[in-house]
């Protein structure tokens, strides 16, 4: 007998029918990892574990798991309400045939099957696979209360870590050991580990927003940007600090740091349920602009934190779609001025009815 | 000026060429992260790399690299000979629309290009993409020296790694503190990390071969399996040692043991160029299966390993292909008992004009 599934589950995956039925689909393929996770609570994140090997089928009354031997088990643990089918040397394609009739529609993430395999799906087992016509990772925009508490205590993890490696930092350590310090600490206080591969920048590289930490030893009265977030039971974390190696900050540092800051925090007071992405970037934006900067911020303000590091929404200079209840976002303006420095910082929010709620700790900020 | 092309990258593209021409092909794109580090040195291992933002494109005379300006700078240090071209916001396809004819056929990795990806180039900017009539990794099953010297030193690092374990390791520990004291170790004797997730599977979780390491606490007297690899300069390792918990040994434990051992000896003994794949495997099968296990020696016996953990070729009951001089693989036979533990041994072997060269260090074996 199937164990009962999961409260947040049986919610999720009413959405997910939800909007399968108003776009007419009878049967839907789930092969993204996030969103296998997030409808069925099966966590493997094995790099081994394939689409091929790691798919949802969700049919009107039934869902099914489709996994290969190897996953069996953990997926009976983890994913209790749904069936779980062995996929054999015919793999996913055979299984498939035996679920769903040969060429009825079968939704599918056209963004998570490779080409080759939907072709053997379509040729070889008959499958009437259509791209699905709605996005099946919307529904995780808004967060439910309790993955709001894994993110909390992904990001809980990430700023006890920088606090830590605050209190060590001096100038000398290389970026690259610096950036260790923070991937170790999120691993012995009970973190999976980085949810990406963490950023170290000082003097110079602050200025590329995609700085790879290398051998460069941090020198005084340079900025260093920091760009981490562990990862928590699946739930990514995103943090960004700039460090100032040595006191007392220069003019220009000041003024570049204040102006990022105050950016911010303007940003956040314009956070609520019902206002575009777009607006919340433009207040940042502007305000960067305004204090002469707006050409060395060439990224977007923030983005959504989830399952992924990086998802819907984005607050860009084009996202017209309203924030809502629940979304957790960063917010993330920075000022980049080629070949001297940067400064980044970023919270993470929570959009409430009340408007946004920052899940940081207010600390490793400069009173400037 | 570009800068002179590394030695190695110039070969592999001439020989990535011979089949291009062999087979007709007049343009190759390639995606998948290993083959474009392969055939260009461009390291980018970013997991925000996607196969939209990094690509190469192969035509008869020039070769180029078509990445977003986050990454156009490492492009142009690390694949010195590529012409950079750099993505603007018309993304891959416009870039491609560029720089090969509509229509003109283009070779692609089907296995490493989504299917939203390839509706989009072929349909939004005329591409005329065919799946790439041969493998463009199998160039890469036969090592250059190079790689075989990175995947030595990855191998050693991961050996010293276990050398520590073993001096520390002892009943109590959980599974989790043990694989976390692998990967510190990896990093701290200057890997980029594990290569793959790390198995250390106590006891009963001994019997499963993808056991992931939890709070099981190790016991006196059992076994534990521990299948780990550092990766060092993007080429993976991969080790399994089959620890023992508090000694002396059970006789059903020194019967396993000893089983695995030879049937490992044996497969290292048939390898030489020539040798189908299959008839290695079986040198263990057969040796597992005489002396009563046959049931219980349920995955393959190897695999190759290079730039990826799993790369062909596989050494296997049906693998028909031949070995040949260069390539690197794995000899992992297995014993699986359910319920009650596990035994796997696995050494990396290179193939040489001589016969077998085992790159380990006969060492953390025991003597029963």
């Amino acid at each position: 007998m199937a164990k009962a599934m999961a409260v947040n589950v049986g919610r999720r995956l009413e959405k997910l029918r939800s909007l399968m039925r108003d776009s007419g689909l009878k049967a839907l393929l789930v092969t993204s990892p996030e969103n296998r996770r997030y409808y069925s609570g099966f966590a493997a994140s094995d790099p081994m574990l394939t689409e091929s090997s790691g798919a949802l089928l969700i049919l009107p009354g039934r869902e099914f798991l489709l996994t290969d031997s190897r996953y069996t088990l953990a997926a009976g643990q983890e994913a209790p309400g749904f069936e779980i089918v062995t996929t054999g040397s015919g793999g996913l394609g055979q299984a498939l045939g035996g679920l769903v009739g040969k060429g009825a529609p079968l939704g599918f993430e056209d963004n998570y099957l490779s080409h080759r395999l939907h072709s053997s799906l379509c040729r070889d087992h008959g499958l009437g696979l259509v791209p699905c016509p709605f996005d099946p990772s919307a529904p995780r925009e808004a967060k439910d209360p309790d993955e709001a508490r894994l993110i909390r205590m992904a990001l809980a993890i990430t700023e006890k870590a920088i606090g830590l490696l605050w209190e060590e930092l001096e100038p000398g350590w290389t970026e690259a050991r610096a950036a260790w310090f923070l991937d170790r600490s999120f691993r012995e206080l009970g973190a999976e580990g980085p949810a990406f591969e963490t950023i170290v920048a000082s003097g110079p590289q602050a200025a590329l927003p995609h700085a790879v930490p290398g051998k460069r030893r941090i020198r005084e009265g340079e900025f260093v940007v920091i760009d981490c977030g562990a990862r928590f039971r699946g739930y990514a974390s995103d943090i960004t600090r700039t460090y100032l190696c040595g006191q007392p900050a220069r003019k220009w540092q000041r003024e570049v740091y204040r102006t990022v800051r105050e950016a911010q925090l303007m940003a956040i007071a314009a956070i609520a349920p019902g206002v575009p992405s777009r607006e919340v970037d433009q207040k940042a934006r502007g305000h960067i602009a305004a204090a002469g900067y707006g050409e060395l911020f060439g990224h977007s303000l923030g983005h959504g934190v989830g399952l992924a590091v990086h998802e819907s929404p984005s607050l860009n200079p084009r996202n017209a779609r309203t924030l809502g209840e629940g979304m957790v976002v960063t917010v993330e303006p920075g000022i980049y001025l080629p070949g001297q420095g940067g400064v980044r910082l970023e919270q993470l929010v929570l959009v409430t009815a009340g408007g946004a709620r920052v899940l940081n700790g207010d600390r490793h900020f400069y009173d400037f």
